[in-house]
């Protein structure tokens, strides 16, 4: 099916949006009337300019408070109409949006709203335009897609459908179902937006939460699914309002909504992109620093080894169980201090993951390979962090052959001697990547759909600074955990130096891990002694072990599937590490703990 | 009565909290549990800092989920609560808040909520403290503060005494008559919030949309006057949970905090300061800019001349009409761009309204006053705009006498020569001021307490790149009019080159304004073609009249009241001009052609 984007879903001026909309790969556009009437191109202009980036003009809205009125008001409706129905055949576009009348002068009258819907449509075929006329979620009289239909039906006239809009249909929870009773050739249009789930007047709900699909709690992909068994084949066009998009960069916009459009077909059975392919660990972090005097010991400290050096690049691999550290000192002047900039995801098939990525929009890296290396697939995220799928060779710990006949990547890396010291780090828990401030949910969609992770619950978390909103994404048995995190606001974004990154690491016994660390000289983050009294006054401990707390520094949660220990080190550069031991199910990452880290981290930054 | 503000409204470490609490003129504070647990500053630290600052520690808060559970369940409360009457004893608070619980275990049982209440109270009395009980607006079982007495009474325990919380009561919209049926010694404390009226679930209404009284829609003095009947003469205490606080300076939100608890102790009748003293006009409109080699050609074509020049200082008195404008080119070196800096206010008793100002804790400047000078009493508004309450001799023109015995502010200037050639400005209109993004509320309540002018509904205009917020404020005849907006993103502060601000000049008759003053060389920002033909659709119009607009390119809006035309200069620097004429009572400011002026405003920008 053809693909649409309203113009009010995006940044920027008329030109701007079309040119985001078209190297996104959509179709078409809806033009908003304020777009229009703002831009300095006349009709035909742009006219012109949507159909030399190859977009077709797929409707004009809306026209508002139209119908169920007196005759007096009717008449000055219908002569602003005919103006539109002009201007319209300027701009080359054949549907118009007439949204149910929200005016204090309509009445609850449906044979007066068809008759005088009849009337409008009439016009409108006059100069070749169709009216879809859509109940607004807080319209007067007309609300449900139902009522919309019946007058429209009742309306009886060829140049009259209905519009469906999934916001207005599902905030207000209503069945899907009686879509397939409306001939398709009468849904004249469908407009596509989901919403988080709030409890939050539906007007404001509408103009400043809504979301691309699959960013929010609507069932979209159902209602996508009736419009076509009922016989719908005009566009999937997109309309959200919200307040991030009207800020963010119209191209990267377009480029979410695209591939949320593309997911939202693949749900709803229209479309079959490559399929998701789960990660199935943790092949390696990479971090990138300038030299490596700040973080070599650090590395060490934490009971890692440099194992291995990559025959071609200055990039050095350190190891611990399963863990895997790359350090990377190729990194150009622009990232001097130690930052988090990959991610080796472990693939059980690279190939089929990097041609799912490339369908959904994601930005395909360069392969780095040099003579005799293993090729990588990458593609890079919506904060710049870099995801390769991988296959990582056993066995681990230094002991590889760098036969550079092997399949995976490790084959490229030649082994050094060393002396392991390991501390009983066996592997990544997770990764916390802190995101650019207005694309926190295009980050969970593509961790998603691009990834094939599952998203979690969001959680605020009390920074002395301002609220973090926290989500995790993660594969089913937990191999793979990603938290993604957002600053407070843009000053905090990561291009703008702001908050840091976070690399934990899985242990079986943390206070033994934490023994180990402290004497191979690694320097822990300070817990607040009333950290400990508050943990005392919530929790029983066995004797002596929340004073073994106090004195490494250990973090402390409880849920009703298990326990979660966990500690922090002090941050290098924009990097720091946690030490995490899950007891039981413990499926959560100590958000509980947050706000102490957080003023603890401040406490130091000082 | 005392006043204490709750360290969770501020934001930072416990220590910068406690240090903005102090400098901003409070007696006290409630100390949040995660501010204390996150310090690293023991219990007894913080209470000699406390007392260092002049501060007690009036509430420790909060304990939850205490009441009506099983028998083990209140067994571990009862322990927790052990762990915190010590901590409280060492902190030397005397009184915790206790939430309405909202645990899945609690039951319906007011009895048991009582006997469990009674006995938590007799454990608070052996460690001196009290208990003051609190209905959650979402309490599981107890949501009304008549509820939550009638188990106080209930539990008859010396120690145990109700909170009021005012969020919590007007949220619910509950009637605050029957507070006075409480005892005043059983009320053992009082929580201000206020809060926009808002359809949205209560808890996220609460968490984040708190602001201070006088800020938002609920009747706060009205409950604080109920309060004082009943007999309560503990603090009266903010406690404000609000996303922006988070973010923001905790000085600077200390201040606007403690100004909002004058203006509410003020409405309630129990303090008076200075009485406001509402301004009758603009006196003048002062512009600061490095030299005046882009400014003065603007102002004379737009029919101002250069009347006089102060006395002592590199500034000069341009007028036109009843309208008068300041440029001043002693600016330093950091406004190299036109800026607008200062208003003077037309002010019946200048000395009245410094006095009121600095009562409600406005930065008073110190008096521009050279030998001969007439002082000038001003001060600073939250976005750096320095506001003069003045006294202007007429008759006006140029016409003064320069002697420096008269009372005005004009009698510092000495008139110059020059050819009056006005183009129909007959006074300024509106002046239109960006506000700091995080300060919106702020502006809002110093311009009606401080300034007293009567603030206008709020609404939102579309910009390309976001949503703008702009809240006009006027005194009740309209001759003083200024409207506050916000950007859409902190990047565009003021402080850090946002959006322009502009003033609006008033004619009588728009076109032959703007027909003389493009005659004189004005730049008029163009206005597109397509806005002409919106018009066209939504009004009928005299013959010619809409041609008339569309030559000139004139902005037309209607209301229920009259008409209004306006349109705008090119901006310079970092101030632009607006001419308006308004038609009958019209009372707005062209918010429906915003979104027109601001997409040409970016389009000459590029």
């Amino acid at each position: 099916m053809r693909t649409s984007i309203a113009t009010v879903s995006l940044s920027g001026t008329l030109t701007e949006k079309l040119t985001a909309a078209a190297r996104a790969g959509f179709d078409g556009v809806e033009i908003f009337e304020n777009d229009l009437t703002g831009s300095p191109l006349g009709p035909e202009e742009i006219r012109e300019r949507a159909a030399d980036l190859g977009l077709t003009i797929d409707l004009f809205q809306p026209m508002r408070d139209i119908e169920a009125v007196p005759a007096d008001e009717f008449a000055r409706n219908l002569r602003r109409a005919e103006h539109k129905f002009r201007l319209m055949r300027r701009l080359g576009t054949g549907t118009v949006l007439v949204c149910s009348s929200v005016s204090p002068y309509a009445v609850d009258d449906d044979a007066l709203a068809a008759e005088q819907l009849h009337r409008l449509a009439g016009l409108a075929q006059e100069s070749g335009v169709r009216v879809a006329y859509e109940a607004l979620a807080w319209g007067r009289h007309v609300s449900t897609y139902e009522h919309a239909w019946r007058i429209v039906e009742a309306a009886d006239h060829p140049a009259l459908g209905v519009c469906l809009d999934s916001f207005h249909i599902l905030a207000r929870g209503s069945d899907v179902t009686g879509i397939e009773a409306i001939p398709g050739d009468r849904i004249f249009f469908l407009q596509l937006a989901d919403a988080p789930q709030m409890a939050l007047d539906v007007l404001q709900w509408s103009r400043h939460h809504r979301c691309f699909p699959g960013q929010g709690d609507l069932d979209v992909a159902g209602l996508v699914r009736a419009a076509v068994r009922a016989g719908y084949d005009g566009p999937l066009s997109l309309e959200v309002f919200n307040d991030v998009f009207r800020q963010a960069d119209a191209g990267r916009t377009a480029v979410d909504a695209r591939r949320s459009l593309t997911l939202l077909q693949e749900s709803a059975g229209l479309t079959a992109p490559p399929a998701p392919v789960v990660p199935t660990g943790f092949a390696f972090v990479e971090i990138a620093t300038a030299d490596t005097a700040r973080i070599a010991p650090l590395l060490t400290a934490l009971g890692f080894s440099r194992t291995a050096r990559h025959s071609g690049k200055p990039v050095d691999l350190w190891e611990q169980g399963e863990a895997r550290i790359l350090l990377n000192t190729d990194t150009g002047s622009h990232r001097p201090d130690p930052s988090l900039t990959a991610v080796g995801l472990e693939s059980p098939d690279p190939a089929g993951a990097a041609a799912r990525a490339e369908s959904l929009l994601a930005p395909v890296l360069p392969r780095r390979r040099a003579p005799g290396d293993a090729p990588l697939d990458a593609v890079a995220a919506p904060d710049g962090t870099e995801f390769f799928f991988c296959v990582t060779d056993g066995p681990g710990d230094g002991q590889r052959s760098g036969d550079a006949g092997r399949s995976g990547w490790t084959g490229d890396f030649a082994p050094t001697p060393h002396t392991p010291a390991p501390i009983g780090i066996t592997r990544v828990d997770h990764v916390a990547l802190t995101q650019p401030w207005h694309h926190f949910d295009e980050a969970t969609l593509f961790h998603r759909g691009v990834l094939g992770l599952r998203p979690h619950a969001s959680v605020d978390l009390a920074d002395p600074y301002g609220l973090l909103r926290s989500r995790a994404a993660s594969n089913e048995d937990g191999t793979v955990r990603i938290a993604l995190g957002v600053g407070a606001s843009p000053t905090e974004d990561p291009a703008r130096g702001g908050r840091p990154q976070h690399v934990a690491l899985l242990t079986d016994d943390l206070v033994t891990t934490v023994r180990r660390a402290l004497a191979a000289g690694s320097r822990l983050l300070p817990v607040p002694a009333n950290y400990y009294d508050d943990l005392a006054a919530h929790h029983e401990f066995a004797p002596g072990e929340l004073e073994t707390y106090r004195e490494l520094g250990i973090l402390y949660d409880r849920d009703e599937k298990g326990e979660f220990r966990h500690c922090y080190t002090v941050t290098t550069g924009r990097v720091f590490f946690e030490l995490v031991e899950r007891g039981g199910g413990y499926d959560g990452y100590g958000a509980r703990n947050a706000p102490v880290r957080l003023a603890a981290q401040h406490a130091l930054a000082e």
